[in-house]
């Protein structure tokens, strides 16, 4: 039950009489409004049910009979509401496991179960098609070994163990989800000689502490195993065997040894009820306050001497990944695409993840389909496949049209699995005014505020003081910068274009991410019951589709982008005073004795180790070029309302400007990522870094690095900056 | 085992090259060196040993055959020490139970065992004469009622329930030990009309969630309880029938009904193996994240289903307490006191609490006895009873003396149950240098390092920066502010007199507290293996006591006393201010219904109630004031080496200044706590306030309060001024 909120808010009223919309004349904004309220009038909550019902209905991994199935729904639909549709297919590397076997042998004999029970009340949990729990891309292996926990497997979790003096190597690390992309796990846990890896999910993270398990409550239940692919796409996105080149059938193709993205190290999740008798026989010293977790035990480090077996077989195979790509031709720029996108595969049910974003964008097709008119611009949707994988479906297709998309991409909007909650963008800067106005023009249903102004209040309410002046500076909502985990990464960071991930969420709940529960029957209880926030979604993402489909000047704002990688360059300043300060203080620390003094000596925990001094950085590059795009913006003022001949060109500057944020080469280490603005996380894999070859050099301790990084972002910017002037040129200023 | 530290520190060398004494000449500072060299010499762990096991060898609580023994043993050693040795006896109420019983009604039945199970390898825990697990001074009650979790039960926890729109009125209470003096929860409860309160243990404060439980480790197991008084000590310290006279046979006493002090709903402590069915059984909303505990449960707040009928019947008997109190006369000035003091009094064997603590101050006793001269001043050791009930023993017997001790007593310094580790003090601020130098002076055994410098290797190595910019600032290592939990309350708060707190710890591990497994067998394994820190403690102790008694000048300092009370202000002042813009933001949001929007309207959890405006303080007053202590203080430069009679004069102002700090007529609503610039908080119980009344008004909310607690201290500070310029002049300054 709702409760009622009926509140009249002056700042909302305010808010709301700004009724411009960037890119378009006072007229012309009339019209997209009206235009808005007829698509908004064709959205219908029970379609999304219908679809949901029809798609997720059924396990439908890449490769399987139900994803086939899903495929050739999709493209009926699509068909029968009027766009040109096909199927674009790739083949793809694809393991699925014949054997998991995972047995303790000291100090006392317990074999895992590795398998999610069906429950009472979701029928779909009784499904026999499931894939087992497995994380795909894992080798083949037979490995025993002594367990060592290593809390979440990260950078900072592995010089904690050193402090420790425990070292994982020919060990089996056990490891529990979260705040990293799960492949990051084996691989930190490779990098430093262990034999295998298990990952499991913490009760305290996503079961019982939380909220009531499944089926009594939303959460994690004992026997819930979060699957999912530990390819390391942090180096690439796509097909492990075709980096950076399409999957097609008959492409050239790596040996599975040749691939750098496959993990190396036998990897398996488990559940916290199989987990359970492993970390209890750990012994060793007491595992730090932030490392424990909520299973009714003291939570230890190791080694041992609890000592497990696992072992695993995949049978590695090749299968047809199949996107559905649907495309409504533009009226008057036919060359200018504004690209929408959804995976539609799943690692089971997927009626969260993916299908709830799914049958949004359906919803959001079908609408724009019965407008009566077509949009100025090309609108392609794609239902991607093999996402799960790891961003397969997307990634090949951008990496076959690269080319075509470089000349006509004018912006990509990705969702993902959705819950009601609250509107939540992440993307590319200029963008930000943009999907401003999207937010202040969408209704919550909840509190019929606009979701605009309910995140406002949100970021407010929560009293966090740095969120709250950038809202009061600025006034406009600020996006997020994208990492990685899900089909935006190609467009954004690979192909340079202009991307947003909306999603929407924060109030529904689930622990059902990647396992067995992720079914209609957990959806409709818990997630979004009713469908209200699925229509939300496409009233969000519709927006954004159709303005950018109309708009006569493309509202691309570069001011947003300035002032953004302004503030990512003060936080690297701020980064590196703080961590240069920070190590002088305790190396002097280290080496007079003190850090060692103040710890307990019957205690295994040692001081840390010394780190290197951070140099000064010349910045100064990036200061001149930000301060070129200054200049550049400084009387910048075009208009909607100029001739269609100037405005084609500077559209045609517009849209193609997030190129020049990329760089050919790429990024150190992974060409594959040419943004030099944002990139996932080398050492994180969905969080994202900014700037990421200067802050990754800072994180991680190559400060030579540095300075090319340095120039890399500075000449991308000064680029914009003369992207710009020539815009300003066109205009006649 | 320790691991080996052996690093040569320049900063050690530098602050040990430093050789003063506060209050000594240069020759007399080499003089008591040596004398302190032979007191080292003196103290011996073996002697510990034996006393530990002769006065932790049986349960001995207040009125107990084995605490009669213990007396009598106390009383042998210092008379043979050469003490002059005397018992001082109280009659003090102490309610034994004679029924506790716990069920649960609904939605099933479950009897708690409210028994502590002996342990294997721990013959102690077997002992028949343990008083059973309760809350002393709970109220007699047969209740019934739905169960709410309130979890620590503190004021911030009750505001967070109203958000929730749940009322504990008619219901019990289950409330998790930790954070507050344990008789604030069932008062607190009770002033919401709770009708009855369970205090359990969770085991992640001190159960398997920080380590192994006993006898395996250290910590709480499934059957440990917390016992405890719940004596509402905030009010007034000792007997609850006579606040502020002393408890002689004979004396006017109070009827039960009348005072004020004790609890007014009936409470029991429970262990978190009976604590687990009562929680699992919890329905409504779903605990915040902070109130979760470590029990593999989903933590929800109630009221309800779960019903519980609570049973408490006591014995309401007069028991005797017994005080030992061993002199050694001041050679030159009989009329100073310097007062040692620990309670000797426990719940169950008590190895740690207290017996930790007195067998050090016996073996400082002993050793001061066996130097080769009296003291100039003299020395009084008290160990003390019936601390644990509402520290009896030594509040009973500072109301019995106050008239003299306020002539007399020069210094208190009370130690209670120790354990491995690092030295803290806190106590009268004109103490802080004086104590600085006692730890430069004391060698940490782990690391060789002096006890200070290895507090100051702590901090900085902790990396708060506000308490290492307040050791950069000043050097001194600070002392922390006395709120209550000892027997230092009556001298300091009631009393006026220059107090200490002397304690070590922070490495020894435990979950013993108030358990039936505080005992000798525990201590040993887990506390302070080898009492090598009870020796340190009495180093540190030994050495204030001998310095205290010998100085020819007191060394109080005011400067350290001033710059405190300064940063107290300010603390306040910051307070103020925070609070004031806080409350404008959040009443703000919640009027334009931000705050609203903001939640999630399908949970319980609503917006907090508005909260009065912070109108701004006058605090010039107290600025002024402190003007004139620096004013004072300027030029001031009274040395040891003055005249003996100008000496003796200005000790006199010196040793008897703390009392101007004092009020008689008290703070509001407890005018037992006289002490204007520290007291233990209304609501807290153990935690100090500083500057109680003002800061009180303000937590509280009673503005309205400020204006006359800032004259309350102003006025203290004033006579303090006048006090110093008295001493200068008798200088000839």
């Amino acid at each position: 039950m709702f409760r009622a909120i009926a509140i009249v808010s002056a700042l909302t009223l305010n808010v709301a009489a700004d009724a411009s919309i960037p890119g378009f004349t006072e007229a012309g904004a009339d019209d997209q409004r009206r235009l808005e309220a007829t698509f908004d009038s064709h959205l219908d909550a029970s379609d999304l049910r219908t679809w949901m019902h029809e798609l997720a209905g059924e396990p439908h991994h890449v490769g399987s009979s139900h994803g086939q199935r899903n495929v050739e729904t999709m493209k009926r639909l699509f068909s029968e509401w009027g766009y040109d549709t096909e199927v674009a297919s790739y083949e793809v590397l694809f393991p699925v496991p014949r054997t998991r076997h995972l047995e303790m042998i000291e100090p006392h004999a317990f074999t895992a179960s590795l398998v999610e029970r069906a429950v009472p009340g979701d029928e779909s949990s009784a499904s026999p098609d499931v894939l087992p729990p497995y994380n795909a891309y894992s080798p083949d292996g037979d490995v025993t070994g002594q367990l060592v926990y290593v809390n979440y497997g990260l950078l900072e979790d592995y010089e904690q163990l050193e402090r420790y003096g425990i070292d994982v190597a020919g060990k089996i690390v056990i490891v529990r989800y979260g705040y990293a992309f799960r492949a990051i796990k084996p691989k930190l846990a490779a990098e430093r000689g262990a034999i295998g890896c298990l990952i499991y999910s913490d009760p305290s993270d996503d079961g019982y502490v939380l909220g009531e398990a499944y089926p009594e409550g939303p959460f994690k239940n004992d026997s819930a195993v979060q699957r999912g692919s530990i390819k390391y796409t942090p180096l690439y996105g796509g097909d492990p065997l075709t980096p950076g080149w399409a999957a097609t059938a008959g492409a050239k193709r790596l040996d599975i040894e040749e691939s750098k993205s496959l993990a190396t190290i036998p990897t398996l999740p488990i559940s916290h009820g199989d987990a359970l008798p492993l970390l209890d026989a750990i012994e060793g010293p007491i595992a730090p306050p932030e490392w424990r977790g909520g299973l009714p035990i003291t939570y230890r480090i190791g080694p041992g001497p609890a000592t497990v077996r696992l072992q695993l077989k995949f049978d590695w195979n090749t299968v047809t990944a199949q996107n559905v790509i649907a495309t409504r031709q533009g009226a008057v720029w036919p060359d200018q695409w504004v690209i929408r996108g959804n995976h539609h595969d799943a690692w089971n049910h997927g009626a969260r993840d993916p299908v709830s974003g799914l049958v949004s964008m359906l919803a959001e097709a079908k609408a724009i389909s019965e407008l009566p008119e077509a949009p100025a611009r090309t609108i392609i949707f794609a239902a991607w496949d093999a996402e799960e994988q790891g961003l397969m479906g997307s990634a090949e297709w951008v990496e076959e049209h690269r080319e075509e998309l470089a000349e006509k991409a004018v912006l990509y909007t990705n969702t993902d699995g959705m819950a009601r909650g609250f509107v939540r963008i992440g993307g590319s800067h200029a963008l930000e005014k943009f999907f401003d106005a999207v937010q202040r023009d969408v209704i919550d249903p909840q509190t019929g505020w606009s979701v605009g102004e309910r995140n406002r209040a949100r970021i407010r309410a929560n009293g966090d003081e740095t969120a709250i002046e950038a809202l009061d500076e600025g006034g406009r909502l600020r996006l997020s910068a994208l990492g990685s985990g899900s089909d935006y990464t190609a467009f954004l960071h690979h192909a340079g274009i202009t991307t947003a991930n909306v999603s929407v969420g924060g109030e529904g709940q689930g622990g059902t991410y990647h396992t067995l529960y992720d079914t209609v029957e957990h959806y409709e209880r818990f997630v979004d019951p009713g469908y209200v926030y699925g229509v939300v979604m496409a009233q969000v993402t519709g927006r954004a589709t159709l303005r950018m489909a109309n708009a006569p000047l493309l509202p691309f704002d570069f001011s947003s982008l300035l002032e953004t990688v302004r503030g990512y360059v003060t936080d690297l300043e701020a980064l590196a005073d703080a961590e240069r300060q920070d190590v002088v203080r305790v190396n002097r620390l280290i080496e007079s004795g003190a850090f060692a003094a103040a710890l307990d000596p019957t205690k295994a925990l040692g001081p840390p180790a010394r780190r290197p001094g951070v140099p000064h950085f010349n910045f100064a590059p990036i200061h001149n070029a930000l301060a070129s795009v200054e200049r550049a913006l400084h009387g910048y003022a075009v208009t909607p309302d100029l001739d269609d001949g100037v405005l084609g060109e500077i559209n045609r500057l517009l849209f193609t400007s997030e190129r020049l944020l990329t760089r050919e080469e790429g990024l150190p280490r992974r060409s594959w990522y040419r943004h030099q603005i944002y990139a996932p996380g080398f050492y994180t894999g969905y969080g994202a870094k900014t700037l990421p070859w200067i802050r990754e050099a800072m994180e991680h301790r190559q400060y030579e690095q540095v300075p090319q990084g340095v120039e890399a972002v500075a000449s991308t910017l000064k680029a914009l900056a003369a992207r710009i002037e020539d815009i300003k040129a066109l205009a006649g200023q």
